[in-house]
């Protein structure tokens, strides 16, 4: 078994920590190592470095390879621009030797937070059995704890034979209404989709050429012409594998994870895992926290003082500080917007 | 005429922006100067630098003197260490030649906002004319446009002749309660106590001696031993001249100012004179303000980003953030506090 990280990502969600260069899945957000780290870190034993192959961008390159030294060089694979991932999936698929491409891959993003790696382990692993065995696409959903409008969601379908949990799913659904989602976590009719995918390379690029045809077609021309790549791959189709091929598969399955997962998807996120005080401010850094409640404080440089603030999130960089109501905190990128069409590429 | 500026000061109320060593009246807190440097140009013509004197501790010697290069160097007074006003009065008064202790001096303070000082030196003109002609103490109080608790009160007593708006002080008061502040405000029989004093400086050392005698021997005791000063200068009763000397006085006169004045005496008074756009954001230096409303931004270093908040002051220095709403802009001593019970010295 194999792992694919998709380690792109453009730095927007933990402005001003995150940055073009510096995206969120480089950053220790959650202990000592980045995400991208722990997401290798947590694979072992069930899959070792020599078996983890790194999708990233050009710009991102040196970064991400300083932080995977275990990581074999050969196994970090270029994107010359970001095109969503399906072309990242398929494009990385096609790079691996033939002989990799046909056994079993869990695609995986570098910027998750899982709680109990031993349970995602073993969650992967019966995916790998089932993939190599039924030679079947499979997406890990997570069981919803509370009601999520902001993630997709899988609804599931009847379960299939021969593992535990293991469901056909129905159908990838868009972002719900609070009601409806409220209505979904209740029944237990729908998993979230984190984005986490196990198959055979050789079926997954099977079902790309039946569903994304543009893609799959664009993608053998680079195999062809591999000197051709820079020209070729910007014209790919920016779809993500959700939309492109995933949605479009009668005989998806998948199995629920439990495994304490957040996407870490914004500053808000990451205040609901991160330690807090009985007076619900989270704190990373050099901080005086004064009658104070449920804020998120980091001084990732230099010193921050809060005094009679509830619910912000107040970040301190060498160079910015953000300063947010937690339940805003998506909107954060109407800061790197308007930084952008300023000309602020210093802060970006 | 000459003027007498107290320029010490401990720095807790601008913090992070003010410091131990970089008091609010070194600052440049309203407009390109710092309010020493405004306080002392504004003196022009009526009083030029040549009789302008000024009184700091050692701790401010340094930039107090390099930010006034027009001012004598004889005429920086030097405590050895902030005993309050009325020691530091009476000591700068025995250090001026006898020629210009029986002239009319005028004390101000260093760091408060004058929007209009063409009618604060035609007041501060008219005091000195009363004070040289009757040989009078006189204090200049400002009127009120608002009820403000946070400030002591001068109640008004009988006209007194020969120059317009001179009345007797009947009494000092100390902060009223906010209702009697609307009433004293309503009724128009109350002037704010804005610590602005004009006399002849040997009538000043005259009451000294008969309403705070520890302090007055204790000068004279200097005044004979120089080469003590260091000794009995801590010894000083550590008294403001209003309490010692000012609310004793049967004679104490007071003219009226009405000169846009502000003590500034708080992240939230400075808010307030601030130029504020029409979403009442107040912005200092680099920032980018989103969906927010009456705030304070002040970027004395690199970029601050705030969105969706209202009534905040958000202040970043090179090493420090301050964030707090607004109204409790009094208590950023609790944090300088706090800051200094952890030996954060480097932050005070």
């Amino acid at each position: 078994m194999h792992a694919l990280i998709l380690a792109g990502g453009s730095g927007t969600r933990f402005w001003p920590l995150s940055r073009r260069r510096q995206p969120k899945h480089l950053l220790p957000l959650d202990g000592d190592r980045s995400l991208l780290q722990a997401t290798v870190e947590r694979l072992e034993p069930l899959i070792p470095p020599q078996r983890v192959w790194v999708a990233t961008t050009a710009e991102l390159l040196a970064p991400v390879r300083d932080q995977l030294p275990d990581v074999p060089a050969a196994q970090f694979l270029v994107e010359p621009v970001g095109r969503n991932t399906a072309p990242a999936i398929g494009y990385a698929l096609h790079c691996m030797p033939a002989a990799v491409r046909s056994e079993v891959v869990a695609v995986l993003p570098a910027d998750h937070r899982i709680a109990d790696p031993a349970s995602f382990r073993r969650t992967l692993g019966l995916a790998a059995e089932v993939a190599a065995r039924d030679d079947r696409i499979l997406t890990l959903g997570v069981k919803p704890h509370r009601p999520e409008p902001g993630f997709g969601h899988l609804e599931l379908g009847e379960p299939l034979p021969r593992a535990e949990g293991l469901r056909r799913v129905r159908r990838f659904t868009e972002k719900p209404d609070p009601e409806t989602a409220a209505r979904w976590t209740a029944a237990g009719t729908h998993l979230w989709n984190a984005g986490m995918f196990v198959f055979r390379g050789t079926t997954l690029l099977a079902a790309l050429a039946r569903h994304a045809p543009q893609i799959a077609r664009g993608l053998e021309a680079i195999a062809d012409r591999p000197d051709r790549l820079q020209e070729l791959y910007p014209q790919l189709d920016a779809t993500s594998i959700d939309y492109g091929v995933m949605e479009h598969l009668d005989a998806l399955a998948t199995l629920p994870l439990d495994c304490g997962w957040s996407d870490l998807g914004s500053w808000q996120a990451l205040a609901e895992v991160a330690a807090a005080g009985s007076d619900g401010n989270a704190v990373r850094g050099d901080a005086t926290v004064i009658d104070a409640r449920d804020n998120l404080v980091a001084a990732e440089e230099g010193h921050v003082a809060v005094l009679g603030v509830s619910g912000l999130v107040v970040v301190r960089t060498a160079d910015a500080v953000l300063v947010m109501p937690k339940k805003r905190a998506q909107e954060v990128r109407k800061i790197v917007d308007s930084l952008r069409r300023r000309g602020r590429e210093e802060l970006l």
